[in-house]
């Protein structure tokens, strides 16, 4: 079985984090395989989104602490190795993030430490109920400086202060009304919901959605009038495509869009 | 019947979107009228709130997208029309926030795309219960790019990335939970309850709420330090006001203050 | 009796806000003895948590106005008074979220204007049932705007605008929903609670929690790719220290971690 499962359906890919006995640990193994995934995903037109699910009892517990503890043998205790292993977690949570698909987290479980920061780093999240999310790595004297960086950007500031400090739980209901995840779901139906709603976003025009993911995350970090300046650029490219002339004249004349995807 | 009505009250000017056969839509005319009011609106100092509402069964259902694909005859293939048009429309929303009034929407039926735009860009919203709210312009082809630009200043990321990619309206539950609105009321109530906020902010120092509200905005793009260094002038200016220093001393001395608005 | 009381329980500070005949006022003298307990936690590796409260009825009603009005007598008619207030009063807010140890409000009966500006500077805030928070400086024509800096990084900018604009109260419910609060408990259990949330902090690596709140801020006003190349070294860091090496090996030898901290 490979470690990061990839099961296709139509335009949707599904990524099945798969080392179980591992609690599907951010291993050295588990980061090159999803930066794997991205790099394939960035240049394929053909998916238009994808869920990322994790096998066994529980979505992710973070990083893998037994790599980590033997990455201090070397001379410089680890340094250069710890450097290292930021720099390619944080690729692969910025490269979700640039990825032209729209990416749904689908946890179970727990989604704790780099765990919870993946599914924060995803555009998009649909939980099983009964999940708990955690920022927990201050118990052990981690504190989850760059979890926090996902985390901070999805709900607000006391309350994320609130986990990185204590290291407490919070539950499904908690995480959809401080905006961690879009919704829960009863476990046996988590795949199919996250599945529906990727189905969803795949049937729309696939260029639309592609330029509205990347401008959406530029404007996030503009101020007001340089964001409107950026997005009317984007909006008027938008309406040149023959695809989208294709689209409004079908909503004004009340008939399906004829798009050739 | 002018397409954009204006009411006054005393100090409270109530604009009403009316072209309900076209569902109130942001064609070239309408967003010329919201214009010309916001100039007018800006220099009057008799003002000193702003309700925005919407004749006939809905608030606002965006661009006028007849129009827009009429623009598309021209030599350029409508180039130079969308990007003239995507600016007026920014201009009208970065307008409104910038007016010395605060803004109150008071939406019902549905706002979407632009519509949804348009209660997002206002400084305050109360919606008639079961207004349904949403970003759809991916269902045609076109991502709502610029209204995101709003719409992601009100709400949470992933609740905005959904509303975008899925295309799915959010009832007025959800909007209040999530932000984009200050509360919902019974229809019958709407123009009631969005005219009482205007008479309670006109009650106000209308000085104080210029000040504020100007400051309100500029502060939000700063860093904390920045921030502290700009209020605090601010801060020095009002209490500098002569107004001001009566009202303190009103209520100091337990009586009414004198204004001279 | 001192104007700010401060006990120390173990690895808690604990400061109460203590004029309860002026409702706990923001006064020089208060701003100054707020001052200097900030620059002397700050140097106090002993403490690790600190839990701010108010004597009396409430916890705090802002700024002093009789003080601020008698400013006004000086030649320039208080213009540097003012302006070296709201610079001390900045000085604090900030000061607090500098401060190695995470901050815990505690608020009851009412938190207004500068007093509701000190609960959304804490790094977190548990409040009594029945607590009221407000900006309302616009009553007497002095809007918040040095208030707003704190409590709009906290809540919603609608709902930040409704409370600044009308200076209308919100309930513990609220600000909780909203983000202002992290939860609210009755008001004989408040003391109890901050304190127990402190102490779960303290129990925590001083040092890993100390590294995390300055990151948490740091990070915040970064954009991603900035955030995550900041907190990916404040991670090595974190990594480096023998506390942390025995904290994960505890971790993965299933015992306590042998902590000298």
């Amino acid at each position: 079985m490979a470690l990061l499962e990839r099961n296709d359906t139509g335009p949707v890919a599904h990524l099945r984090l798969n080392a179980p006995e591992r609690i599907n640990a951010l291993s050295d193994a588990m980061l090159a395989a999803l930066q794997s995934q991205i790099d394939t995903l960035r240049e394929d037109r053909s998916i238009r989104a994808v869920v990322i699910s994790g096998a066994g009892k529980a979505f992710c517990a973070g990083h893998d602490l037994k790599e980590m503890t033997a990455g201090r043998q070397s001379e410089d205790g680890g340094r250069a190795y710890f450097a290292d292993l930021f720099n390619r977690c944080a690729s692969v949570m910025t490269g979700l993030r640039a990825l032209p698909q729209p990416v749904i987290a689908a946890p179970h479980g727990i989604a704790t430490a780099a765990g919870c920061q993946l599914v924060a780093s995803c555009d998009l999240a649909i939980a099983a109920e009964g999940t708990r999310f955690g920022v927990n790595g201050v118990n052990i004297g981690l504190f989850c400086s760059t979890p926090m960086v996902a985390l901070s950007r999805n709900i607000p500031r006391k309350q994320a202060f609130e986990m990185l400090t204590t290291g407490e739980f919070i539950d499904t209901d908690r995480a959809q009304a401080l905006g961690l995840i879009n919704r829960a779901v009863p476990a046996d139906d988590l795949l199919p919901a996250a599945m529906e709603m990727a189905e969803t976003i795949a049937a729309k025009l696939g260029a639309a959605v592609r330029i509205g993911k990347e401008a959406f995350y530029n404007q996030l970090e503009m101020g007001l009038d340089a964001a409107y300046a950026y997005t009317g650029q984007v909006m008027v490219e938008n309406m040149l495509r023959s695809d989208t002339a294709e689209g409004i004249s079908a909503f004004i004349e009340k008939r399906a869009p004829d798009w050739d995807q």
